[in-house]
């Protein structure tokens, strides 16, 4: 458990700061498992119809890289902060094709902070969290949670 | 099965056209599995943490609300389009908690065509996916998939 004190707040979070997001293993199930609920095209569930596709093989669904990242936001970074949510993502890109066995590593750099004058108890932050393979970068994905300021009640 | 002269090509995505792209029953059994696998944040797990949070009750991920998205935007749409993949999303925002029992609806607007003068065979389609409850507007998530020109090989 993190112990309140050492929370950080939205006064930690000066632009520039990078935090190592650890990494995740994407199997073959659960690229197609997921399309299967959410992204059911052919590139996403097969690998013959992953070959004939601009992607060249079986690749996961972007929404499917973007639900990694916020698992590991989740774990290496929302869990030591004082996170009260989000309102959404400026951004996602998906760069290269994830592939089943590519195991997926993100770093996440505060690019910008807004503190609200009408709501001071916290404020928004913005990563840009930046995933790899180990050959490439293969997506960016845009996170803005709001963290409570210190202090705040 | 959609007979091929019967595909939506990227000729005939005019900027301003509107796609009804159905409903979505959205479980609170979902919305806990999605949140455990991830984004396991409080207020996406346990009824009694979303009532203490900003949330006001057990929401789903913001992350879910757009896989749930794509789901509709695959089915009623890229389904009868020559899709090619896609590049990303130039926004999602989370306007409104999605709760267990909501039905969504989405409706899909094209809001920007680009036909890259070095790729003749496609062009990016981006669209604003509006996403309802019963009670209003809880979502807008930016869609830009790869469409086929009409007679590409």
């Amino acid at each position: 458990m993190t112990r309140m004190d050492d929370l950080l707040y939205f006064e930690d979070f000066a632009i520039g700061r990078i935090f190592a997001c650890g990494s995740y293993p994407v199997t073959r199930e659960e690229i197609v498992e997921f399309a299967r609920e959410f992204d059911p095209q052919p590139h996403h569930l097969d690998e013959e119809a992953g070959r004939r596709s601009m992607l060249g093989g079986l690749a996961a669904s972007g929404w499917h890289v973007c639900a990694i990242t916020m698992r590991l936001f989740a774990d290496h970074l929302i869990a030591k902060a004082a996170g009260r949510g989000g309102v959404g993502s400026r951004e996602a890109r998906w760069m290269k094709p994830v592939r089943p066995g590519d195991v997926l590593r993100m770093e996440a750099e505060v690019v910008d902070l807004k503190a609200p004058r009408s709501r001071p108890e916290f404020g928004f932050v913005t990563f840009d969290c930046r995933v790899f393979s180990a050959r490439e970068q293969v997506a960016l994905v845009s996170m803005t949670p709001i963290i409570a300021r210190r202090g705040a009640p």
